[in-house]
């Protein structure tokens, strides 16, 4: 079930790199949402290539078709499946790829999985790009939370050990995240960006790249979604952005800080606060034993720098059993980050969306 | 699904704290596996507690019964099921808990969730001792990829700051996994262990908890496991590591230390040694494109400190919507690492079993 | 997945005939409910052996113990777990069987899958026991069903060649569906009831037994429940009803009587009665599309007659490699139906429950 | 979960009779098979509208593309993709539809369940058209299947009261099979085909339609597949085979004939026949406990006349909340047999193509 994720609510994702077309199909949709494709249309943009002078040159509109579950300006209630035809795809600039193994990329462990009938092109359908379905169908789940009040925003918290100031843990403001959202680099602190910007033009000046952290809060979650266990949120979560490509690590509010913590310093106080139960702190990221709290949820993700670099690598030529060098020419994403934020947004809203859907059953009765 | 983990291989748990029983059912266990019962229990007695001075003094035997699924000293082919009675039950210690929400614990979470039905006694269906189960499944998973030269080994990389030196990136031992396995606090460098040791007492002096990371190591796994997206192997080894109480992140290979790596820095080269294609190091942990690349998966787990503290805190009485303290009495772990060690090992032997047996179908005409 | 079943409400199902328990654990219970113990142990004696003359005299009095998920009197949301200890076990009675496959069971096809590693005794997991905890795990779903107006009732439409009189396509009374089962053999007919019985008994005497038809019928369901396509009502009721053991068809409303049907015939016209939108026939069993459309669901289940007999039959000695012959001992069940017929009601209501709750995520909005 | 089937070969099917396309997203399939695409478009050729005089006369070439998952000819492993572009579409035909609900039709329950947002042009998502990628993905199927010389033919055993004669149970050449998917009307016995075909044109001449039976073979299948209780090959097929539009029953092996059996008259005894274990009669349809026990799979649907007829209709207009009635104008298939055989034989091999992939798990170690 590897293209297919979900509990409530499913998307199957499918295509590769330089296939006809990418795509997706969403299953579990309720029936009546009405969708402002201009946004959606807008979200796939901060995704899609050749958008700045952080990513890569390549031009792709990523101009997606709605093919079926969406009538009348609303959600039919039925599997809504989108795709986007590959116009841009260079194949000849691949062709050496086929053999030369990519360090870094899953080339050889594809290959070993699949005997070798991987579409090796681009890195076939583990390429970045089939992220583009998976934003869209988040951002189409993002546009329904936003109708509960759950708004989701993300920055670049760190590229190559510069650091911006993280997300207040008890929330940003949804204005915020919109205007981080216009951004072709979405930092707190300015003089950051700008430092985080040369370093990244200055990798691709090396024919190198730049790894870092994008931190990610979701605001207006209300408490009791999520459950205890296997589908606690943060496994669901965490389950979710590793099928992100480049992720490496995902920590939830202090994360790998609380090796440092004594449990009086980590435990959340409570105390009441206009009637309703509040934590004084949000060191657990708003999670407690696997289910929202009602504060905001935090987590950090590492995202390693791209693998696709134009530095001369060793590596291994598979058609002839012998050892021999890479240089990857063509145009690569000097940092991955700037395009992956809207692509960890989008995941997010998918898995939140999932989750309220689920605990709709889950309180039946009340 | 919440109880419910697994896609070839499942595994369902149930059982509260201070219920009649806690137990789990195991799906999908192929028939014809012969267990050394011995071992099981030698590895659920590292995971209860009352087994060292660093543990809760609580004595709890763990003692399982097996109740299907196991016939003639081999499985069957269909659901193993396993309880154990709960035997050691205070239930007087959690009265005033009813309505004093513990800080750091799914006391107030748990409650919003199951509009207040949820039990509360010792934490209920959220208590660590819910594990039991799951270390349970893991033990058998663990012998049968032992079988297949697969073993997995963890110890305690920091506690409270103090750091152990880390598993070689290329792989270690299968003895020096036992004889951590053997070791109350397992780890690599002896005299860390003793200031380990001495934060864990000190903190428990104070009435107080520390935490710390885990670092898991899973050696003599084939290159081809696990899938790109949705089921990578770093999703399936997340959404399980979460499911962990107190687990509050993770990273593979240099994880969150790529945020300062370029790109030739962090992707592993790869070379023909003795005609096998190997990495030359192991900065990736052993995943590419979610798939196992034949190198050591190598992981670290946030654990955050013990919520349950004696020190006094400040929290909410939900009967009388006032503000109070609370000062938890009863025996807890002053740090719950050296208890979670084996859970962790357990749970990520039944992930890497679960794909296993998964590739079979993966790899059906080769 | 083969003991797990369900969507939103999911159960696992364990244990063997001659092992130490049966049980199931069922996740996805809501939390707050309150059960009526009383009427659960009626319902789970009706499908008891030993309670009839009709039946195998066998003594079991499936004593349940609820080991989880149940507190203060309310479910907690977290797994239900429920086991019956096996106390009467005459494991001699089946020496004979490890080697001689009887006609009719599970005896070689299981040999077959497991490898010879299955539990032969009684069946093992092959046993209708088995279908004791899904009794439970429906009869559970059936008083959540009656708070919502819905009730199930069935009969023996026929067994062997005789005929009892139809349920009225539109609807019976809960009334009469009580009544039903209060019988040893619940008919509307009770002439018919004594036919069948001395049928059944006559088979018993010739060391025979007899196969029938059991109807099934749902009221009260509202209209909208199931899905197009892999989740249609009729989907979800007959992958349930084929794990019924004896169950060999299902056919909704007309069902195969359709074949000499026109499409003027078959069709349910509809009409406005007092307002509301009904189905002046209900030819299509209460669903079309997958979907119920607010009559009742009917069904029809062909049973086929118990496979245990004594009279002598040929067979295979797999030991030896030779064909004998075996006439099979000890106490069987000359008609499975009057105690099929609780369980059929159950696992009906199990599905239902499970499509209501199902239902909750689909209709999110409205 | 509507849209999605499968254990370990999924798929997801989405589109509407009048949306821009339908398709499938086939998720499980390994790596390394290779198609013959003409034998593909010869299934869906079959079941395509237009191709004789006992179909609607529409014509659609149902011409599919395939978006992903298929490389260098041959599978690679993940997602493939097709989708089938409509275009021929009589959108103007339907207009009278969005507000008359039409008698045996889901536009009611669907209008129900969906808040009235279902597209309702040409049944949409219920239209049995949505079967076109449901006959691609078992066309796949049914070749990787017969490479492992498992074969599957069906034949109209009954229209409108006229009886073919049946399957031999205990097989039939693959030749005849070959031959049956030939014929525009599948039958043993020519002289009784031409009899349902009279009757089928008569009920054509009056505006009306005609139902009948399907019966199944599946020859080659291995002992040992399928399961007990949930995923038993019964309940995996009849799951699937309710998921086709008009099917109302299903039976395995004798069926609803069982009610008049005797236990020593149903059960299939045994044999060594040249060292291989038989069964000298196939009286269960060859499965056992549900699994398949190495004799031909056997069973037989009920299949209703087609709901849309030319005859005036007493129904609703719920726009007007008043009664109405109505007479089907445009192109439809006065029986749906001849069509629904090429899906039937697909869907099934899907079915049995998954367990075949799951059993591969099921026997690791042997």
């Amino acid at each position: 079930m590897s293209d297919i994720f979900g509990r409530t609510l499913k998307v199957a994702i499918f295509g590769e790199s330089h296939g006809p077309a990418i795509g997706c199909v969403i299953d579990g949709l309720p029936a009546g949402l009405s969708f402002d494709w201009e946004e959606i249309r807008r979200e796939m943009a901060r995704r899609a290539p050749g958008s700045s002078n952080l990513a890569t040159p390549r031009k792709e509109k990523d101009a997606f078709e709605i093919l079926s579950g969406y009538f009348n300006d609303h959600t039919t209630g039925t599997a809504l499946a989108m795709e986007i035809r590959n116009t841009n795809q260079h194949s000849k600039d691949y062709s050496e790829l086929k053999v030369k193994m990519r360090p870094g990329h899953a080339d050889y462990t594809g290959h070993v999985k699949y005997g070798g009938f991987n579409d090796y092109r681009g890195g076939g359908h583990f390429s970045g790009r089939i992220t583009a379905p998976l934003t869209f169908a988040g951002a189409l789940a993002k546009q329904v939370l936003s109708g509960e009040g759950i708004y989701i925003g993300a920055h670049a918290a760190e590229i190559h050990g510069i650091k911006d100031r993280p997300f207040h843990p008890m929330g940003e403001r949804a204005e915020l995240f919109r205007k981080l959202s216009l951004s072709k680099l979405p930092v707190l602190d300015e003089e950051k960006g700008k430092e985080m910007e040369e370093a990244i033009l200055s990798a691709q000046k090396e024919g190198d790249s730049v790894g870092g952290i994008v931190e990610c809060q979701i605001c207006g979650l209300p408490a009791g979604l999520g459950d205890p266990f296997f589908d606690s949120l943060e496994s669901e979560l965490a389950h979710m952005m590793f099928s992100v490509p480049a992720v490496k690590g995902i920590e939830f509010g202090e994360g790998f800080g609380f090796a440092g913590f004594k449990g009086s310093e980590a435990n959340d106080e409570m105390i009441y606060d206009e009637g309703c139960v509040k934590t004084v702190t949000n060191h657990n990221g708003g999670i407690l034993g696997g289910i929202s709290g009602g504060s905001p949820v935090n987590f950090r993700l590492a995202v390693k720098p791209t693998a696709s670099i134009g530095k001369r690598q060793h590596t291994v030529d598979i058609s002839r059993g012998e050892n021999t060098d890479l240089s990857i020419g063509g145009r690569h994403d000097p940092c991955i980050i700037p395009r992956a934020i809207p692509v960890i947004e989008a995941a997010s809203a998918f898995v939140i969306l999932d989750s309220l859907l689920t605990d709709r059953s889950e309180t039946y009765g009340r």
